[in-house]
């Protein structure tokens, strides 16, 4: 990889999405400047899995701190209960009733704004997102639409937008993958699943909870790819008491 | 006013726009939410006036720090030299070489994406900017068409754009204004001018330079306008050694 590389933003949160979409930038000859946000979120860990992440390939990290947790609104960023509830987390439809007390408002709107920004310094055209209109849990600023509506704000708020020369692309190559799908796809190109987070609440030593939406998705990825998730989980080693085998 | 108060979130520099646009949105009957960002500007003294103004309009102020000097790629977050010509600032077009370096990539984009996420939270259905088109200097990000797909984002990206309830609206009061019209809406509301801040490149002790586009635009506003710019000025009191009297 030398000479006139192709540069993406990837927006990065140490995931099993985002992992998986980090390797498929790369694997499309983009050099990688990977994002990721401290914005109060009470697991730190993702942070730090999504450096080793980025390191292991051979990307720039830049975490910027963001105060998202002083406006609050979010299991996320407050105090709120993370929910641990088993229920259907595939639907067609995003509902008021749909939207969890994990949505944190704003967010998407946000780390978005923050990659246009950075790609338009670094002079990127590309900023890969791993949003999945499959699971996305009634999460609004998931949505296509949203995301074709973000791009046609970039055309006019940055400086390509007035030269014309170029346009922003936001890539979502995870747009309308299941989670089995998704998994299946990075193990094709040899993602380490053992290096990326997803649980809302994990317990001091960084292992899984099992339990919350993100657990449970990621289980239930794992079992449909006849696949075993390899991070740690609270009920010892394998699969806690879910059913996922 | 008491009982169902109709909020607003103000985005409020601590300058002169943003300071007319909080008056403006006081005399309309909004509850004010002021919001602020530290990031990594050269010139903190804008969030102490922000704060003084807040204060003296009885509203809420919250500041976030932001990164925004870790992207960089303008003067006003890098070490790019604040330019300091004479020229002529109201022009029509939107042009590259019209973007001038104090320029600072996605600004606005991001300033909406938390100003509509703290909307959200409280539950406010109006955001106010101090945006213009008369003298935005070539910010792409300061036109009317960004402004109005900012609001179609919103409410895409946000529950409310899920419930269909409401729609947020991003008010714009001195879109159209010249800065002299700017000044004399202010002074019609009583705005004590002395209270902000415009300048670029300050002294130590926040007195403005009266030479960078800011202070420009500013003193040729106060001078059509009739009146005196009631803010210090490195050059002694009164205006500096620029045409403006």
């Amino acid at each position: 990889m030398k000479g006139k590389e192709k540069k993406a933003v990837i927006l990065l949160s140490g995931g099993l999405d985002s992992t998986t979409v980090l390797a498929i930038a790369k694997d499309q000859g983009y050099f990688c400047h990977c994002l990721s946000f401290s914005y109060g979120q009470r697991q730190t860990i993702e942070l730090e899995r999504a450096a080793a992440i980025a390191d292991k390939y051979g990307a720039r990290h830049l975490v910027l701190n963001i105060d998202l947790g002083k406006i609050g609104g979010s299991a996320l960023t407050d105090t709120l209960e993370v929910p641990k509830v088993v229920r259907n987390f595939i639907e067609d439809e995003c509902s008021e009733e749909r939207i969890p007390v994990t949505y944190v408002p704003g967010r998407n709107t946000i780390f978005l704004a923050y990659a246009m920004a950075w790609a338009e310094v670094l002079g990127a055209w590309d900023i890969f997102i791993g949003v999945n209109a499959m699971d996305y849990s009634g999460y609004p600023d998931c949505r296509p639409e949203f995301i074709k509506q973000f791009e046609r704000l970039a055309k006019l708020g940055t400086k390509s937008g007035v030269t014309q020369e170029q346009v922003l692309t936001i890539q979502t190559p995870l747009m309308y993958l299941t989670k089995k799908e998704i998994i299946l796809k990075g193990l094709g190109l040899n993602v380490d699943y053992s290096l990326t987070h997803s649980c809302y609440d994990p317990d001091k030593q960084g292992r899984a909870c099992g339990l919350c939406e993100a657990c449970q998705l990621r289980l239930k990825g794992f079992s449909e790819a006849g696949s075993v998730d390899p991070i740690q989980y609270q009920g010892g080693k394998g699969e806690p008491d879910v059913e996922s085998s």
